[in-house]
């Protein structure tokens, strides 16, 4: 068979995978807003039978074939870029589970299902003997995964690869490190200083469906296309990508803490505005998404922190907030308002803290991760290395585990390796902003005015029409001119802090 | 091999299907609820996808060795009555799409997807001529469907027996011609009466918000479980069923036709009501769902005009109503407002006759389905035909192709045989009433006191909990005794129209 031909039957292939796939996400979307209890069960039967069919079409005798014609070196200057990428990924999606007894695979997701529920009920009665079985039980299966897949520099190296890949302990090590030096000095003298700002007026009652209408006029403004994407209600914000053009996302209304969702869905704004760009020449391929769990965390966070969190952008809604509010900031000067919502103290929880201690918390978990896989530590050290490690960063210690090391679904999940990609993506947006500065040096002027398009031009044209044609160091060096590099974000928060705290450093 | 575990593979390889047939069902009903307008042409291509496995695992070779295994007189006694009437089921779907030849299928499928945008069009400029050609291939492959098949009596009985197996031309020209005799001459004496119930308050301004307050109540007041479905806005009302955990329902408001929304709602109830009851042995198994059109529509004709046409529902509801609405209805009689909301006049449009009327749009549909398959009628003479019927049943003949032979998708659909379903489901309905006045005496009294459960769980009985187990003809005979019947809808029509209008007949 000529090669072109091979290549058509390939993307044939890949397509139909790709449409399981968009099934597979449309079920998990539905079942988390609001599907009928009733019909979950079979519902997640349904998901199992579409994911055994994915499972199969990627590690089948087919794709084996498409890999082994493709990836000859004799053939490569008859693929085209996006060809070569395409079987690149699917080649390291096959290799990643044929590596894998078939029968040690399956006990592992049962397992992992099995752990997450476990983990609910741990976390509800705070009792993490509950569940240490279970995750000594994916700590295992993970270090034997790592076995089959070969080792590089460090074990952990091969989890982080999943999510991030081409970083390194190595590389992470330096950049955290750093991150480290220069954020935590920082978060003492924020929380010694004298000037906290005031900020009992933003749990003031907002009542839901107000929220809901400013947060749908923010997202407009913010060029999210509702004509390719839909905000729902979940309890954890999420965003979803069924196609690119489907990508949905979701936020949560409390009604004390409207500031919460706002910048939910302003993060979660982020990931989609990313997916909505990707190159409609992607559509149908395994490179029609996002190129990393950091490079995505670097798209969220640039919208909800350097955008959503920045004075320019309330200097252009806060009026328009009074309007949708019950008068609660009638008499708020912007500037407290701008103060109070960049509020920063060490707290307990990851996903509520604030964009100063942020990084910390991911670091904590980077720790204990590479200390499991490369170190001598056990999961039954976990509590307690848990909360020495907070003590350590953020000078606090969790009461209980609820508010500790169980706080987070991604371990029970199996997810080892996810965590850095957090604290990675700050730092990569805090890289891309410095860049986006030399074409558009009034980045406030722009966000004043409302002109969000000729920020979300230049990251799409940098950044989102690749996908994943380009992998994330790629992008990073491609846009930045350099790797990974802390020091835009330390930048960004001295200066932002020492403002608002009115710190003289 | 032995049987039981021919058997066991057989149940599994089935139950793939029907989780895909859930992921195709869970998609349309997104597309028609709210799925962003720029992902639609990608999640057609994942319905495609789906289908096509669908399809194949319908006619493969593995499908067809449990069949021969399985249909064989040998071992029969060793299947339970579920497994023998699965594998009839999957022999029929089998039968059906092997003797068409493959590319024929395909073909025809691409045809009248291509024919129900052309309809789109052709009905929006009311023009039946851009139709016509499509319409003509559709019925030619149509009739070689049939030839393929093999023919009974009648060759659009084969056609029948799609919607409502067993049903045939016989049967149904008996049933329509004596119903028409009983319908005809009370739709001329209700349209010559003097006693036309005054209206006008039913179309007084009724915000969406409020009417959707009350579909709810309403729902829940049925039996409708919210917790196996749940209620959503669409253009068109429809009931789906996912898995018997999960059976939605949509209604329309329009804001000067409340009664419309309500109605709309208790009709799609009643098929949801219908799914919510089939026995839960049956979830995985083709069996798990209405046996066929004819009973689904009796149910949703039931619910929608036994009890929610009827005094006693408004006896028990009206007072709530009006809570609801913005005042229209507190100096309305509860008899007034019952008689306005079932006003009959002869109309164009079949979907919104009332239901005196209903039948003979039917029949219009019926006389030139069957005259299309076993008489001389083309498909140039359909527009003349459909205004010559319309006159000679409902002494009306709409002025344009859009209120006449244009106004249903089901022909360009390909959905012949389709629509007598609609009033056989009715006529089963009156029947159905009538065997539950035996064991239910004061019917009128249930519904007076809000007590719809006794109703449902009769019905429960009789008819849902075995989903495809029975056949139409034999749930119509094992619960009323006799078949197809028209006496008992004559006889409720004239009685209740009589007094409606006063009439002395």
């Amino acid at each position: 068979m000529p090669v072109e031909e091979t290549v058509k039957a390939y993307y044939q292939y890949v397509k139909k995978i790709m449409d399981f796939n968009e099934a597979i996400a449309l079920a998990e979307w539905d079942m988390r807003t609001g599907a009928p209890k009733k019909g979950i069960s079979q519902r997640s039967e349904v998901v199992g039978t579409l994911a055994d069919e994915v499972f199969k079409r990627s590690v089948s005798d087919e794709m084996k074939h498409y890999i082994d014609v493709l990836t000859d070196p004799s053939v490569q200057d008859e693929l085209s870029e996006v060809t070569q990428r395409m079987i690149e990924k699917s080649k390291k999606t096959y290799d990643h589970y044929v590596k894998i007894p078939a029968e040690e695979h399956k006990a592992y997701i049962i397992l992992q299902s099995e752990a997450q529920s476990v983990w609910q009920d741990a976390k509800s009665k705070s009792d993490f003997s509950l569940l240490r079985p279970y995750l000594e039980k994916i700590v295992d299966f993970k270090r034997n995964f790592i076995r089959y897949w070969g080792v590089g520099t460090n074990k952990y190296d091969a989890l982080l690869d999943l999510y991030e890949p081409g970083l390194t302990v190595e590389t992470i090590d330096r950049v955290f490190g750093k991150l480290r030096q220069g954020i935590i000095p920082l978060v003492q003298v924020v929380g010694a200083s004298e000037e906290q700002p005031e900020s009992s007026f933003l749990s003031v009652h907002f009542p839901a469906e107000k929220q809901k209408a400013f947060c749908l006029h923010i997202l407009r403004e913010n060029g999210y296309d509702f004509a390719a994407g839909r905000l729902d209600e979940t309890e954890h914000p999420f965003e979803t990508t069924l196609n690119p053009g489907d990508v949905r996302v979701t936020t949560n209304y409390r009604e004390n803490d409207f500031i919460a969702a706002v910048l939910g869905t302003v993060h979660e704004g982020g990931h989609a505005i990313y997916e909505q760009h990707i190159s409609r020449d992607l559509v149908g391929t395994p490179l029609c998404e996002g190129t990393s769990m950091g490079i995505h965390e670097s798209q969220s966070l640039f919208f909800e922190n350097f955008i959503g969190r920045s004075k320019a952008f309330w200097e252009y809604h806060y009026d328009e907030l009074k309007r949708y509010a019950s008068g609660q900031f009638d008499h708020v000067p912007l500037d407290d308002f701008y103060r109070a919502i960049n509020k920063s103290h060490p707290s307990f929880i990851r996903t509520q803290a604030d964009e100063l201690t942020y990084p910390l918390h991911v670091m904590v978990r980077y720790d204990i991760e590479k200390a499991l896989f490369d170190g001598n530590l056990e999961v039954r050290d976990l509590p307690g290395v848990w909360n020495e490690k907070m003590k350590e960063y953020l000078g606090i210690e969790p009461g209980t585990d609820r508010e500790g090391v169980l706080q987070d679904i991604h371990w029970p999940a199996g997810d080892f390796g996810y965590f850095p990609s957090y604290a990675l993506g700050y730092v990569y947006a805090a890289q891309f902003k410095h860049a986006m500065l030399r074409d558009l040096p009034d980045f406030d002027g722009h966000v004043r005015s409302g002109d969000i398009a000729a920020i979300t031009q230049w990251l799409s044209e940098h950044i989102h029409r690749f996908g994943s044609l380009k992998k994330p160091l790629e992008i990073l060096n491609d846009t930045t001119g350099e790797g990974p590099n802390p020091d835009y974000l330390i930048r960004y928060l001295t200066e932002k802090y020492s403002e608002i705290y009115r710190l003289n450093c």
